[in-house]
């Protein structure tokens, strides 16, 4: 795929969740390259891996987000996760464990918020399409990265606003990456000229500067890389996937 | 109907959403009487009229919510409505026009963002009945209190979450107040001995320690005790309805 060649937006606004990782900053990509006039939103809920956050900063501004805005929510209403502290984050998974259930990772209803603040965001600045990153081929089997959520979700979505009774327009619930393997993203990732070194999916909250290669995010980015023959910039020997 | 002969909580744990206005403080009372042990959630999203958050903290304390949660929400996702600044609130309007169009109160998406924070809660506390005082009669014409939203909110829910993978459960969005008129929601006040002085429906930011009875909430909440016979002991001459 050519991710270039389509060009709907023309300029019409849209909302990118930007997480700050991998998928949503090739999301964000696709987005402004469809001509999109983007705003970005990253979520600060209680999450430990907080680097993310000045991540998706930096490539909110790397890739040229009209707005970025970082939406602080309370923890308390996202404890209970791994990723919130409320149990360990799960290292060293094999890929059979990886699929074979919902992970301690799962933080409750967050797409579901997510999309929700999103589409407040969108239906004040009178954008009809909010872009996720979710994906259901490469994934860790959270409920709400699966097609048939986002479908219910932008039904919703289409009786929540003022536009299902004015008929002003329809939400668009934009999926860009959901069919997409983990190595066909990395691959778009290079074709957009994302700069890999500044997302971070590492989920670990004790990792320092590189990501900690054991948490199950680590690893499925891990092998997508190899499959795809291509250095990961965040990784030992690495460098900008830019230079 | 007798709010008190249904018992289907034993004591299951319940969300609700408590904004300090009537109809939310009847919908937590009828939570509590059918059984639920209930946490109560109001949200501070840039209203303008904050004297509602103070009213909701005070019923939750009378009616007996086990815990309540005062959620604070960055008000830019919200600007743009009468409600939080970004126009007038309407008063005096007649019957004609409060029923002929979505009015400036409306908030962008405000009951699927308050709904969804809601699920997020109940994910994490084991509750699976989310409570919401929409009507759909004598409403204020917004898109998100329609009974076809509740439905597809619903229906989101329950792919959104770990239990529409596990099967441990169904989420259930209660809406016990969706087919009563607002005289009926006043009766029921009555019956199920919610402290009217409590509670605050005003839109006005101008209004002080009296509701301004010109914004459309003074004037349906007005209209409503005015044919039930009771006086509002919001208002002049009104004392507390539990005297």
């Amino acid at each position: 795929m050519n991710a270039s060649e389509e060009k709907p937006g023309a300029n019409k606004r849209a909302v990118v969740l930007l997480s700050g990782g991998l998928d949503s900053a090739v999301t964000l990509a696709i987005a402004l390259k469809q001509d999109f006039c983007c705003d970005s939103l990253t979520f600060v809920y209680g999450q430990r891996h907080q680097r993310e956050v000045a991540s998706a900063e930096a490539i909110a501004h790397q890739l040229g987000a009209a707005r970025h805005i970082i939406v602080r929510l309370d923890p308390v209403l996202f404890c209970g996760s791994a990723l919130t502290g409320g149990q360990e984050v799960p290292l060293d998974r094999s890929t059979d464990e990886l699929s074979a259930e919902i992970p301690a990772t799962y933080v409750p209803a967050r797409n579901t918020v997510f999309l929700s603040l999103a589409l407040a965001c969108a239906e004040h600045s009178g954008a009809f399409d909010i872009f996720i990153g979710v994906n259901a081929i490469d994934y860790s089997g959270y409920p709400d990265c699966r097609p048939e959520f986002i479908k219910a979700f932008e039904e919703m979505a289409n009786l929540a606003t003022k536009a299902s009774m004015t008929g002003a327009g329809r939400f668009r619930i934009q999926t860009p990456l959901i069919d997409r393997t983990k190595v066909q993203i990395v691959h778009l990732a290079r074709e957009l000229r994302v700069d890999l070194a500044k997302t971070w999916s590492c989920y670990n909250p004790q990792a320092g500067d590189k990501p900690c290669m054991r948490c199950d995010s680590c690893r499925i980015r891990q092998r997508a890389f190899e499959e795809a023959g291509i250095v990961d910039p965040l990784t030992e020997g690495g460098t900008s996937s830019l230079s």
